[in-house]
């Protein structure tokens, strides 16, 4: 293989937080892979000599696309051609960048990875919510409401800690399991969530919640995918609960 | 006050991860204040209409210069002034921006924020380290090293947990402590660590590293802030680790 892939952070949506390195590389590709998540506007960036293909997800059948992506980009870079694969947000962040990696990897083509603006931090930036404050909000974790080795929840509660702000992606679907799981380990019902919808899109939305309405808001606001959950649970919350002082320790 | 704040995410280093928005924004600003984790390339796309000022902090004296900027975008904002205040990275990871926010809101200004490629997911993509994994690595943590509350060091072990990758930002001089601390609780010597220097810049510089090495190469090494520490901690090196399985429950 002579070819080059290189795997594209578009950003959240909007087309203006393409980064300029990211803009360059779409501009000088020959073969622009895409999915259902990026932008338009986006793909008006690219040369009128470039060729633009759709090889987004259908619900429930990824892993069958996935398999023909991959045939394609190898294909591709076996014929040397400059191939660039877009990806909303960040290509490391939840991009399943590693398999499309590996191929390129594998046949000794050139790789490149541009870094994006990922979907949470457009999200706090849109609603000025902090995801980091001196003495308050240390950490900022970000994570799936999924797990995916054995189909068994993850321990939300080594995630949702005093000190952090966790952005979960894709999880209006959990919404429940999260809130539940969190509130039978004490962690207070009064913490702040916000869902953000479409972040960086114009049709973007904000529900404002908190942890013990979680669910309930969620589905009377019909919130849906893609949506960012962000749960703040500052140091000075747990404080304040007494039923947290041992998660201090 | 009837001025404009804009905070904008300027991405590691390079001037071409900024974002077009970001760009826009700063090509629009009556008056630009930066600081020294910002690339002069960047400054360069500046009106020639609009004022810079360097506002860096130099080591130890970031309480006092904060006071000064504070007051500086007070005094541009009731001028009526577009203010662009230009961070590195992402404003909202690590930026202190609540405090330069709280002045706009209480001045009544308008304010935005502009998100940013942040120094942790520039780092992966510039060495293909992949961040998230299926079934490997669920959560992604950016954190400091350092806890501001009480001065005592935060509760590593509970940020590079089994299925987490961590990044730590600014934490050369904390790389004993990591180390040790995360030893002492059973984390397995062999996870990869990573320093990446520079990140998104053209000196940038990377130290592979492994736990049970992790200050002695900083050292070897010389690594420098700005700093990232990468530590993977993939499912499967906590399953290979018998003395890691009560982690797993």
């Amino acid at each position: 293989m002579t070819g080059k892939l290189t795997l594209i952070g578009c950003g959240p949506g909007a087309a203006d937080l393409l980064t300029l390195r990211a803009m360059q590389r779409i501009k000088t590709a020959d073969l622009i892979l895409y999915d259902r998540l990026v932008d338009p506007e986006v793909l008006s960036f690219a040369s009128p000599d470039s060729a633009l293909e759709y090889v987004g997800k259908g619900c429930g059948d990824g892993g069958r696309q996935q398999v023909d992506i991959n045939a394609r980009i190898s294909e591709a870079l076996s014929q040397g051609l400059t191939v660039a694969r877009l990806k909303s947000g960040d290509p490391m962040v939840f991009g399943r960048s590693s398999e499309e990696l590996a191929i390129a990897v594998s046949g000794d083509a050139e790789i490149e990875i541009v870094p994006g603006v990922t979907s949470a931090l457009a999200a706090a930036s849109e609603w000025s919510i902090p995801i980091t404050e001196r003495a308050e909000l240390q950490s900022f974790v970000v994570t799936t409401g999924k797990s995916s080795r054995d189909g068994k929840d993850p321990d939300w509660c080594s995630v949702v800690r005093p000190g952090v702000c966790a952005a979960f992606y894709m999880s209006v679907a959990q919404s429940w399991r999260i809130q539940t799981a969190l509130m039978a380990k004490g962690v207070p019902g009064s913490l702040q969530c916000d869902w953000i919808e479409n972040a960086g899109k114009p049709d973007v939305r904000h529900v404002s919640s908190r942890l013990d309405h979680l669910a309930m808001d969620a589905r009377e606001h019909a919130v849906k995918n893609p949506a960012i959950l962000l749960i703040r649970y500052p140091m000075s919350a747990a404080i304040a609960d007494t039923g947290q002082a041992s998660e201090l320790a």
